[in-house]
């Protein structure tokens, strides 16, 4: 049976980290609010269980993952439940949660990442907390970011198997995730990302790693894959983007 | 052998969600930036990690849990570690996730209410950012805080065991995250949470049971449950604390 992804329509956002482990698996899964209402799918699809419509487990916010009668929210949560059954993550206990533990990291930065244009408040514009936007992500790029990329690359050449990959010798959803922390921090803050791929080779060879890989290169360039754009959570705007300091 | 938490001394903070699924159970483990520094412990103890000193599998931040062999980071991975060892949680898979889903909630909370007084920069003090404090303050407060102890008493609600526990009929780590979340949001915000027991009966219902299970009324009198201060993620700053609107 196919898996149900619940997730906003017309931003890659949190929701994109779940398509890639299903795309790269080539798991059968259909991606409700982007279906027609005729179907019983779209937007009030996604709203009907956000607002409780018969849920004994309702979650509270998307992404969600519907697998039969079970409801999983959140986007690491979600990938530790799929690993095992796309073969997308170790096995052994303590990799399982090693492998989570840098799922949730990625879930922090994504989460500051976001921050850095809605500092205030997510239920007002963008527009309307610029001066603080522009200090946020100051000190975003300025200590947290080089401090978030610099734990992953550490983690990578730290890697008994190799800096290949996050965790351990095979390809996991944690470097799937990595890959798209990096494209979503590259579109955002081209300016800050410029000396990326000196600074952190082996975070570097991941991205490019994956990109390539057949199935996902076949769905990056498809229209199932959605581009960056300012409803998302990596978002580009000119005045919150600096060059870093110069060495 | 021992559990061994590292967390910062000096604030219950985030590892207190940690201590209380321990002390619950009764588990042995060593609080260790808590600990002597002649007997390796203390903050150095703590430091040395951070540092990656010899590890293979680095965490980002405290808190993290160390046992054996296995080394686990984040609240709620190490809470999903724990459970089944310390018999605190579903064993159905898809329980088990859903537990986990709603930790990450708690997560989320969390992490909100840390940026009401740090809304711009971590690495600033509090007295820095005053005023993006008290709008991101107001607005967590008027939508945010009430959207998620909504969810929480629906879920409790919903509960098909009943309102006692948030997941299944016996309590879990999450009744205990619960507590914790609770008792810090009525530290920081006394007035805005004068409402609380009114408006959330089963969310306030799982508060009181929680604090007079046996062991954890018996932690919490003890020296070794720090009180909520102006260093840890609940802080009461009363500029930022304002009665909810009246009904």
């Amino acid at each position: 049976m196919a898996y149900l992804l619940y997730y906003w329509d017309g931003l890659p956002g949190r929701g994109e980290f779940i398509r890639l482990a299903l795309e790269d698996a080539g798991a059968e899964y259909v991606d409700i609010a982007r279906g027609p209402e005729s179907d019983g799918q779209g937007t009030p699809a996604l709203l009907q269980v956000l607002d409780g419509g018969g849920e004994h487990f309702p979650p509270f916010a998307p992404p969600f993952l519907r697998d039969g009668q079970v409801l999983v929210s959140h986007v690491a949560n979600i990938l530790m439940y799929l690993a095992p059954k796309l073969d997308l993550g170790p096995t052994e206990e303590g990799l399982r949660h090693f492998a989570n533990g840098l799922q949730l990291t990625i879930t922090d930065c994504v989460a500051e990442v976001h921050d850095t244009h809605h500092p205030i408040s997510t239920a007002a514009y963008y527009e309307d907390q610029i001066p603080a936007a522009k200090e946020r992500s100051a000190a975003f790029l300025a200590t947290r970011l080089p401090k978030y990329l610099g734990y992953f690359e550490r983690v990578l050449q730290l890697n008994p198997s190799g800096p290949h990959h996050a965790v351990g010798k095979e390809l996991s959803y944690v470097d799937l995730s990595l890959f798209q922390l990096v494209a979503g921090l590259r579109y955002a803050f081209p300016r800050a990302m410029s000396h990326f791929s000196h600074d952190y080779p082996a975070l570097d060879a991941v991205h490019a790693m994956v990109g390539v890989r057949p199935r996902l290169a076949r769905y990056l360039a498809s229209k199932r894959r959605l581009h960056f754009n300012e409803s998302g959570v990596f978002r580009h705007y000119a005045e919150l983007d600096h060059a870093p300091p110069s060495r």
